[in-house]
């Protein structure tokens, strides 16, 4: 049995979002069971209305939610009794091996960092993600914007706990291939933190592969990417930009008049296979790494589908203890260095 | 009259590009002339074969070429009568009003400062370049990677010299609107560097709208988006790879089986309009600003409709007096700061 502690309470939408994204997911999962954290009254109607398997769900009330605009620090302080942070100590207590919020990115990591503290010989946690890539592949990237001016050995670091993290998710991976994002493949391009960033993964046990330029995250060649939060945070906006933008012209040159609407119509199933094959609602789940427990953060404005599949992502976590391993990997490959 | 000069053997492919782009854009500028720089004999030839207008071509001899992956110190060192050396000077010796190169970003970037050198109070040139955006408008954005681990201060710069620049090719833009690349809009977020340039551009007399995240270069909030060349370069590049891996999406899709092979003929006008909006070679042409002289670096892999629109890029810099009223504006903006 996986059990996963939700924060019901969290993201723009809330209840009408959680409660049947969990109904589903535990139709899914037969061998899971969930904690939902929030309004008991509220969130006893919802699931009701969601048709959710009751007998797999427990309910702990919390008096409180937090803002998606609060300051993490305000919520940290005020807020000891949010949906988010009694979430996270049910990991803590070890009634729950994961913990799934769609909330406020900023206060949920304050809110986990404090609560479950960092693992030993990590300086801070970074946000990874699971990125659509070629034949079918995904790229693992990190850091997404947990940190920004990382340093050399903070970057060694996320690179270590994504190697764990994607052998123990894909075992057949046993060293997926890192690379480090740069403006270049040379080892003389990029500022002076990714130089030595380079030197440090090029002496680390991991199959680094050396640089890689932005134009390669989609290509088999690599399987994680290695960036400051600060660049990778961009890197991942600039994808929803773009495929928002191409979208948006596609949409509009088959709107342009009565032939191309007609073309449109033929071509609706490979339009809806392409638009489901990018669905960004089948990559939600952004992970936290570098904790003391399994933390999965929803994108704040997803549906049901999409939270669904940041419970999918939790699950498969917990399922592979992808913490034990991210544990042991750290203290074998890090604390040696 | 505008005179541009062309390094007629730079790129991965030269004069097979250069020749033919040439005789198509001297047919669209009747105003227009070129000085093309190179293997004498073999620019001749080229030309006759593209049925370039002669008349308004001359042709100067250089005995050697820059090579695709060649250093920019050795290029600057040891190729003094380089195709792409003599291309520059001749904007240095006021022959020509811009030069224009498909050659190596690092050498013709070392080459045109030690040959032009930097404008007063500007440290170090950026790379700029128009993008595609909603409602058919365009972003520039700069710097795109002559700089990594840029001061505020020189951020600061290159938003004075994109703005400046964006006037004088879009008069009656009069204000555009200047966005810093950031993670987030709140102003306490990013870097300690973007924080600091923040405050600089706040000061400063342009009509800056704040932090921009990177979902928002298409937008028409924005007409110019400043970044440190190390993100400006992995921004281009994820646009690149992600254009480039929906493009690859799209037609697997269609070619997944008889129906939709099918769909797509009917769809053919609509896919090629896409990709005609789309196609990078419209925006082929990199603006190095902070120089005194115009230089336009194309891709180096572009063929002659690519090079061509360089080329126009170039004639329309020139055409608008960019570089008097950049130098202006600096001296106006920046040396009172």
């Amino acid at each position: 049995m996986i059990t996963l502690s939700v924060d019901a309470m969290g993201g723009d939408i809330g209840l009408a979002v959680t409660a049947p994204a969990a109904a589903n997911f535990l139709q899914r999962r037969p061998d899971a069971k969930l904690i939902m954290v929030g309004d008991q009254a509220q969130i006893q109607t919802a699931l009701q209305q969601a048709n959710a398997p009751m007998a797999r769900i427990s309910i702990i009330h919390a008096s409180e939610v937090v803002g998606m605009d609060e300051a993490p620090q305000y919520a940290l302080k005020n807020k000891k009794d949010s949906s988010m942070r009694v979430a996270i100590q049910q990991v803590k207590e070890g009634n729950a091996q994961a913990a799934v919020s769609a909330g406020n990115t900023g206060a949920l990591m304050a809110t986990a960092r404090f609560v479950l503290k960092t693992l030993p010989h990590i300086d801070r946690p970074a946000i990874a993600k699971f990125l659509p890539a070629e034949n079918d592949q995904l790229t693992l990237m990190l850091d997404l914007g947990a940190n920004v001016d990382s340093t050399p050995e903070q970057l060694h670091q996320f690179a270590i706990m994504g190697n764990e993290l994607y052998r123990a998710l894909y075992p057949s991976h046993n060293a997926p291939k890192i690379g480090l994002l740069n403006i270049g493949t040379e080892d003389i391009k990029g500022t002076e933190t990714v130089k030595q960033a380079f030197q440090l993964l090029q002496q680390s046990p991991v199959n680094f592969i050396g640089n890689i330029e932005a134009n390669q995250i989609y290509s088999d060649k690599v399987d994680i990417v290695i960036a400051d939060g600060f660049v990778g945070n961009i890197v991942l906006k600039t994808i929803e930009g773009t495929a928002g933008f191409m979208g948006g012209i596609i949409k509009q040159e088959f709107q342009r008049n009565l032939y191309t609407k007609f073309s449109a119509f033929t071509a609706l199933p490979v339009l809806q296979s392409f638009k489901r094959r990018l669905d960004p609602r089948r990559y939600n789940g952004a992970i936290f790494l570098g904790l003391r427990g399994i933390v999965v953060k929803s994108h704040g404005g997803t549906d049901a589908t999409g939270f669904a599949f940041a419970l999918e992502e939790a699950y498969q976590e917990a399922q592979a203890d992808s913490l034990a391993k991210i544990e042991q990997g750290i203290s074998k490959k890090l604390a040696a260095a």
